[in-house]
């Protein structure tokens, strides 16, 4: 159940028919989720919490047709990969993959392999690829020291991709911790009209920060009122990636505007970029292919400046509720010595929310 | 009466004495408010609703003794002078002027006399000057093409300037609109703990932007609430200066840290950076002073990054009640075509707050 | 006479009729140069040895029509206005204004009211302006102090402006100094074939930077061999500002990268950005308008950017070459304090050039 | 052979004692260099034309003793790794791992385990690790499908680090060109003197860019002059990183401003940033380290801005070199496709420099 099916609403926008970043048209989500051993951390051995999520951001071959796109960085204490060519060339050329902090070699490692397998021309009649990988810290319920990704994780889950993704508990989320709940991987998106013309946008975030008394839920300081609720802990070291797709045509150039966007919507959670939190925001449009090959002069389709207001409001909400959502569908997890991360209590919330004012039915 | 004094709570934090900027040793404002005409806009006549304030970092000669500073551009669409030097070499060396957007020539101006005259050495025995002034477009209310502001103005503000200052419709905000509301100059203050020493940080704000929907305060959509209160109108071309001091010992790149985090109070109180918004965060210490005259290899006191996280959580608070702040101390203004910005109906505020379960008192 | 004339040959590429950034359709340059009083400086009396330069982008109303922009701060010690919503918006909407450090108040505020003189829309049915206004110190010649540039000068700088422009020490450049010679206004172009397509590019230059030893010129240690002809002195305190104009279409993404090749040209002269120079590198594309009332989705014409290594190579020349034309064409001239800024001395410039092998012909 | 035992002198300032990277005290360089097989290219199988380079920048426990860092990005059209939070919190805290494009997954996999092995904490008791490795892409010489460099190379690396390393086509430079000749690893040094106080300046490059044309050694076109040697062809992607150590002390802010001027260096060999060229300048210093544990507030030590100059002047001049050197020091090597990449001709480059004036014995 995500926030509109509990009687939360957040923001004012509709939502699309999954209301997942999979209403942006060709945008699939797969994911491989470890959970191995359990009780006490031996470093290099176990337990298992983490996984890997991977984002296809169209259907046909990405190497071949970039999308446009770029990347704002609220908080740079993080490690991913591919984003300084992003931002220079303004292009997405691979599949985007989220998974834990000590496992991005391999998850570049193995992203690499994937393109060179589709694409015979890298690296020997064109240049090279550009992989996009990105992470959170798992290790309040992973034995993150183990490494237990491994390149397998990351085929199978580019080959999971399907447009109908779990979202919670899975993939990249399987071990992360939000608002010291248990957090994950969430999604949303919204219907926006730009000057009588309909887009979606939609946000998938890989949530893994917080103290529990930040959290916040329409307006509601839902943490401060569950600050009593069991299973605290945790140095807060924590991160979030923000993945947003779109339909509406953007220069990359506007694609970082968007991006710039995703904090709004992150700050109205109760996040603060705190020092130790790798927050990263990532937007893309599928409006136009960019192709591989190409010497003549294309024409990039822009929606002019000013009338991107709602679209920027619509980016804001739907990364807002894709956090939430993501503290919503994450089923509890037991973890490294015994680390418990409670699912976010439905009923109490729910009693909370309508202390507040802020329940919409029932 | 600022937020606290309604029994509106925005945070966690404790504020300072004075519950605004002038709380961090030093920090003084000044301000000059011009209004006069009503009626019918007649470009370069009138009606006049603007104004300049200014801000006094130290009370020494802040050119010879620069204070550490950075800023953070939330959204460029903004018209500032100075930044790009303080971005390179992390100082402020004049006070900060706050005024509208087409006295900016004037303002600059302005400034550099003022700096000459307290330093006889500018542009004869050493280099020139980096003036810093910032600026929101207040043509709702004001003439603007009349460029009414004149240099004696920005003189007066600079002299005007103390640690009692006023808010809401005063200097710089006298023609500023927040929400459809009336908006302009306010400021709040935070005390914040940092491993057992205390440090203070305050921001003052220059509020120019958000469509009445979108106000929110301390969670609660006052904005919808209000939607049927009188006296919206306006293209929502708007701004927002945010200027953010502390006492506490950081760096140029921490302050920038400090800076960035000034967006998240923003988003608190339903900004999103629109497209036709200028969105600044303007950050400084004034923990240490550096000489002009220094050949020497300097100490740099800084805190860890490492335990900076309440501080950049305090920042959001103090920058999410000054927003407010400018909105609750604002009396109605009639300008322009005689449009008229209401004042942030308290009444009608108070029983919102209640309703939703957000008011601490009475 | 400018380098090629000289038979200094730089670079590789063919220049256009002009050898100026008026080879590039519809761009206009004017000078206002201000030259009263000479011997020792009082300051705020005199000598004057200053001046205005006036670039003009395109031919129509840049407000209605603006076009795709970007800039390169190589180094900021520096005072400009305007940058900040370039880099956000990527257009440009005002001419662009050249002048000393202490007057950019003044020149800002004089472009404001030309602006508004042309655009009756602005502050009352449209938003402000962005005024696009850039310096360099002449103090070493000039009472700097004296803010002799007054409004008039740039309306007239604005007025003045033909295809058919002076070089050397008029206009901005009137007491600029480079490599301690006489520096000041220099432009030069280039054609550059991209797949089979003839384009422009563009520079002007305002050179005030460089220590005597410093200067290269086609490779040639020009500055170490000239080093005991008289005149040196001056703190360095300098800076540079180039302008590129090229019809190639460009989104402001790729004006960025063009502008970050502009420092090439630059560090080929024997720049190195020292401390306290400012240096600014800011490009536009006449290729096409982006209205100012436009609210459908346009397309933005782009060549791929893997096939802009041409246009990066004639980049770097072109600014190379502009830099050398501004000491080439500057004429001596002696100011305040009787300091002396010799012309680059062109006869035994020639027998270093071709004791070094490179000088072209006779 | 390096430049100034051949008598090329590139700049005015004097190197340390080796000439290279290592004359800052504590500065460590290891090679692993992969040759294998020969004749045509078979994907995945070879020639192998590849390694690794290691830069341990001191000698004690850098994840518990940071140094101070930043990074410039003249191009990004690169995949490097861990700069995203070099930015942010200005440290380094692993070694600098050199090697191809496609193996920076395995590079990166394999330095986490390397700090994982040396730092029982990370992961267990405090955060993770931000891993540093930059690539050029050397498919013209190299089976780069094969991913041919694998972990134990790496750590191998790493452990032959030492101060007295090689140059030319060792490690990662192994397979690299530069304008159409053998490129590879290249260092210098520089003394500079600081008000008094002196510091050594150094950088490695790993070159692996340029078209023959445009070669420049201390502004000779020798490039055009060795146009019809034998050996051109690739498509001129390339990249080069340049790494640069001081023990000057100086803020993650002011190392930016360093590592900038390192592409003022790059551009006075002929390098113009094209397109394809991902070319990325680190810059860190050994003055002072950082605690990884850390709550105090500590003493940065910094040497103003206003005194640097120097210090840029002489980047230039020891990147430069290092570029050069990296040509000189490089033997011929052939491989993928029987491609050949002769060494810069010796013989034939003395004559040039000295038929243009600039060889300074013999």
């Amino acid at each position: 159940m995500k926030a509109p099916d509990l009687g939360i609403k957040l923001g004012v926008f509709r939502h699309g028919k999954k209301n997942s970043i999979a209403d942006v048209k060709g945008v699939k989500v797969g994911h491989v989720s470890l959970i191995k051993g359990e009780g006490k951390l031996i470093p290099g051995k176990g337990p298992v919490r983490t996984g890997v999520t991977a984002i296809l951001p169209h259907e046909g071959n990405i190497y071949k047709e970039k999308l446009l796109a770029s990347v704002f960085v609220m908080n740079g204490y993080a490690k991913p990969i591919g984003l300084i060519q992003v931002r220079e060339l303004g292009t997405l050329e691979t599949p985007i993959i989220l998974t834990n902090t000590l496992a991005v070699g391999t998850a570049t490692d193995a992203l690499i392999e994937y393109m060179l397998d589709q694409n015979e021309d890298i690296g020997v009649s064109t240049g090279s690829v550009n992989p996009v990988v990105m992470e959170c810290n798992d290790s309040y319920l992973n034995d993150i020291r183990g490494k237990h990704v491994k390149k397998e994780h990351i085929f199978e889950a580019l080959k999971n991709a399907k447009a109908d993704f779990d979202e919670g508990a899975v993939g990249a989320g399987t071990g992360m911790s939000a608002f010291e709940f248990k957090g994950g991987i969430g999604s949303s998106s919204r219907i926006v009209d730009i000057e009588g013309r309909k887009y979606t946008i939609g946000a998938l975030v890989l949530s893994n920060f917080g103290k529990r008394e930040d959290l916040t839920i329409a307006g509601v300081p839902a943490g401060l009122e569950l600050r009593n609720w069991p299973g605290k802990g945790g140095e807060g070291k924590g991160s979030i990636i923000i993945v947003i797709a779109t339909d509406v045509p953007l220069t990359a150039r506007q694609l970082y505007r968007v991006a710039k966007r995703g904090a709004i919507g992150l700050a109205r959670t109760g996040g603060y970029a705190y020092n130790g939190s790798g927050d990263i925001i990532f937007a893309f449009s599928t409006a136009q292919r960019i192709k591989h090959y190409q010497k003549e002069i294309i024409d990039i389709k822009s929606t002019p400046d000013d009338v991107l207001s709602p679209l920027f409001k619509a980016t804001a909400e739907t990364v807002e509720e894709a956090i939430i959502n993501s503290l919503l569908q994450a089923k509890a997890m037991t973890g490294r010595d015994n680390h418990i991360r409670y699912a976010l209590p439905k009923e109490d919330l729910l009693k909370i929310m309508k202390k507040y004012g802020r329940l919409e039915k029932g």
